[in-house]
């Protein structure tokens, strides 16, 4: 069996993470940065010298290169993003790109002719940026994301527009109607990347093969109740704002925690208060929460128990509660022959946890819009992600290393 | 029974509440702002017109205006303040300060010669202002707030330093020492004001005789949580810092709630929470909370019941709570003379409450300790404060002038 070079690997991952150093210790690779051009620099530079091959960036700025296959068949695509959040890791988004890098390296010093193109892909704008818009570059290939809704974005922290930003990138906004991709453009897709979870940790496994993508939903709360003198107004008399919305903040957690663990996932991540004065009743109070699910019926019940809260809080206090949904993405599957092609090949090499959810979106959720998609998760010390305690220890990614590698040649092999 | 002219207050009520009108129909004469100088120079001009009185301006730029007495005797002070909250209402303050001179008028259009000077005032910024401090004039005139803890303080929304803000209102800010008061340099103060909560009008009383001003604790809590992303931490793994927050807002409710109405109230009126983003765990979260209560067994008692639900919070969650007291101001009586002669004042006219506790803060609570301080209470209509719907009917405010007008005279032959 064919193996990676997990030395190699480990080199170009220590190198990838000399880039967009904070003072803190984290990176900061995000979309439009500095860092984010000296990484896709670095890329282009290693894929040219090492690999051989052209990069060519299309419109959204998403960097590829290929290895032309034997027959005329549509590419099988392997990669991940190279940006990070701010204050980050190295291993979310990097490994993966670094990963695919590396088995297409394999796949060329073993001679091996695949009926499929093998096309090395590195996605624009993955993770949350001054924009506005995460999953940039696979949105705009799926059509998930169109440049008018894009149009008139700015970065304000580095005084770019998008159509700066994409051009600083070698991307062009003008041409972007023209990376849609049109369905079976690719074979597949398959993205490597850490879990960011704790579920491989926990149950001892290296590396996991994704079943679906959670579903995100998002609602914005505005809760109105009456600001006053903290002083004069007795407990009786109040309509605190802040009360109301300490107890959605509570109901929301336990209307997840009475889900089987990691089922359901529900946060309460962001509130304002007004006019948020030490001496004044709040007077409103502005909250987000998110429920994340693969299964459509436990968000429909946690909504049905979330209901329920709310119009006792409204009701008891006598506040008025607007809600607004302003999120309702279903879960995805992964396909189902990648998943068997996964599932194939890491049963030749290590212990693997099938069926996995991931809770976090990914550029692989967009692209199965468009083309058979797949993902491998790797172990992640302590769930730790967006952090720079961020971890993945390399057996555990060349076991992933060595399964990507045959699941695409299982892959290239039974694709038509 | 001499009587105030209700007509005439009415008349300089409207007057002044034509000065500092908010688009919404609210008042803002904050301190410092173009409303509060016009404020003080319809004052002055009406002070020195209908009493026929120089005005003068002290270095904290409080305003007075006297009457000589036949003895050699110190001045009974009677007044409040003119400046207002942003979008307040045309009674707070404003109120005290009218009457105040309706009463001086009186006692001039009837040619009593009272044995001790009258002094009329209007305080410098009582309310909550740009500039960080509130009840500044009265403050700075008991020693309660010195000129170096003011230093430095800038109005950032008018774009004023407090020199500048103090030389526009007619004071000198390095001639503040000068105004700090010693003991008995008044023989004693007397301010009407409304009460701003219900307590009145539940009991059916026009006004009320204030036995005492609250005590003010104030405590800023840091909680630290751990940031994480929402979808891959699953509830168990979580050190949500907002949900936390939100227990302590409710502990903070409930132990409010456990005592009588109106003995003891406990707000949260400031959250922040870090990095308050959607799709993040919130890592931080920083409150202020607040208790008032007359009864510092209460405040105990309270604070024993909170560090309890602190100590839960923090073990089942795993968070870390750092609390910091920043304001423990203890409750203040008024002076017993004055309540007597208030008690006595008011009896003759209508029904009153007496013992009645101030749950706001008042210029007349710093002015305790430099003289005899006491204060009459108007009916409240609904309670309502610090809003455009702040009421007081004209039948009450007349009550609480006949009760002023008759204190001060009793005052007057009483006190040496």
């Amino acid at each position: 069996m064919i193996t990676i070079n997990a030395e190699r690997l480990q080199l170009s991952l220590s190198a990838l993470a000399g880039i967009g150093r904070c003072p803190g210790g984290g990176l900061d690779r995000h979309f439009g940065s500095a860092a984010d051009l000296q990484a896709r620099r670095f890329l282009k530079e290693m894929w040219e010298k090492t690999l051989g091959r052209e990069v060519q960036t299309d419109a959204a700025a998403n960097l590829w290169a290929e290895a032309e296959g034997s027959e005329n068949l549509p590419p099988i695509a392997i990669g991940s993003h190279h940006d990070t959040v701010k204050n980050g890791g190295m291993y979310d988004g990097a490994m993966g790109v670094l990963l695919a890098a590396e088995v297409f390296k394999r796949i060329q010093e073993e001679n091996i002719r695949m009926r499929h193109p093998l096309r090395l892909v590195a996605f624009t704008g993955e993770e949350p940026n001054p924009f506005g818009f995460s999953t940039i570059g696979s949105k705009l290939l799926s059509g998930r994301l169109t440049p008018e809704k894009l149009k008139g974005s700015f970065d304000g922290e580095d005084g770019l527009t998008i159509e700066q930003a994409l051009k600083n990138a070698g991307g062009s906004f003008s041409e972007l109607d023209s990376v849609r991709m049109a369905p079976g453009e690719w074979a597949a897709f398959i993205e490597c990347h850490i879990e960011q979870g704790a579920v491989l940790e926990q149950r001892k496994n290296p590396i996991g093969v994704v079943e679906q993508i959670v579903g995100i939903y998002r609602e914005e709360v505005l809760i109105k109740g009456e600001a006053n003198h903290s002083g004069t107004t007795s407990m009786k008399r109040r309509h605190d704002a802040m009360a109301a919305a300490a107890e959605i903040v509570l109901s929301v957690e336990n209307t997840a925690r009475s889900f089987t663990d990691n089922v359901l996932v529900a946060t309460v991540g962001k509130l304002e208060v007004f006019p948020n004065s030490i001496n004044i009743i709040p007077g409103e109070a502005a909250l987000t929460f998110e429920i994340r699910t693969a299964d459509n019926s436990c968000k429909e019940k946690a909504l049905e128990m979330l209901q329920k809260a709310f119009a006792q809080t409204a009701g008891e206090r006598g506040v008025a509660i607007d809600r607004k949904t302003v999120l309702d993405q279903p879960a995805t599957k992964m396909n189902g022959t990648v998943i068997s092609s996964l599932e194939r090949a890491s049963r030749k090499i290590c212990n693997f946890l099938p069926g996995m959810t991931s809770m976090a979106g990914h550029d692989a959720a967009h692209m199965a819009a468009v083309t058979r998609s797949g993902m491998l998760f790797v172990r992640t010390p302590g769930g730790k992600s967006h952090c720079p305690e961020e971890k993945a220890r390399l057996d555990d990614i060349a076991c992933a290393g060595n399964a990507l590698l045959s699941a695409v040649l299982i892959l290239d092999k039974e694709l038509d």
